[in-house]
């Protein structure tokens, strides 16, 4: 079992709170975009939920065919029908563009701390 | 079993990756200060872990007495412990200062999506 191969079989076990969407190349199985999204439940807020949308990628080869906005779409999906009542993300600020068209507000500022 | 207590018994079952951390007043039992820490496991990077912190706050009759940055380095050590690359968080502009000094640097954007 490869190191991916074992990751993955470790978030199986994590149930659906650690989703990841995949986009195929259905000719060559090729992975061509792929993005995930964390469901966090709070204790505020009677219990609710919210999405992390993280790690969103498109393959270099396969860009300006919307694949990145169609993964984002998939992944808010996802946390809408599982029952978020939000879905955030953390992005570089030249792709606030980009995730305005998904349906995004810039909302707030992400801090770091590296160990 | 009230809706917090309900929310909590739910939270339970997911394990250390929904950790809540409280400073509790040992006299009269009251919560002064809470926060939560969402750990991430990511199928990049080698599987590796992020701490995502939510939910910080400080009972008003509480403050000025440093609780705030208490309750983050317990999350942080937290996070840090369970075997996390990073923290990150989402803030209003107005407490970069305030994690500044707890260590953070300003890192990215946040972008939210509501139902």
């Amino acid at each position: 079992m490869t190191q991916t191969q074992a990751c993955f079989a470790d978030l199986a076990t994590l149930g659906d709170n650690h989703y990841v969407g995949v986009i195929e190349d259905p000719v060559s199985g090729r992975i061509l975009a792929s993005g995930s999204v964390l469901i966090e439940r709070k204790f505020i807020r009677g219990g609710c939920k919210v999405g992390h949308i993280e790690d969103v990628v498109v393959d270099k080869a396969a860009r300006r065919i919307h694949l990145g906005q169609r993964i984002v779409d998939h992944l808010v999906h996802y946390a809408k029908t599982i029952g978020c009542y939000k879905v955030i993300l953390d992005c570089k600020p030249d792709l606030r563009g980009f995730y305005k068209k998904c349906g995004f507000v810039e909302s707030n500022v992400q801090m770091a701390l590296y160990f």
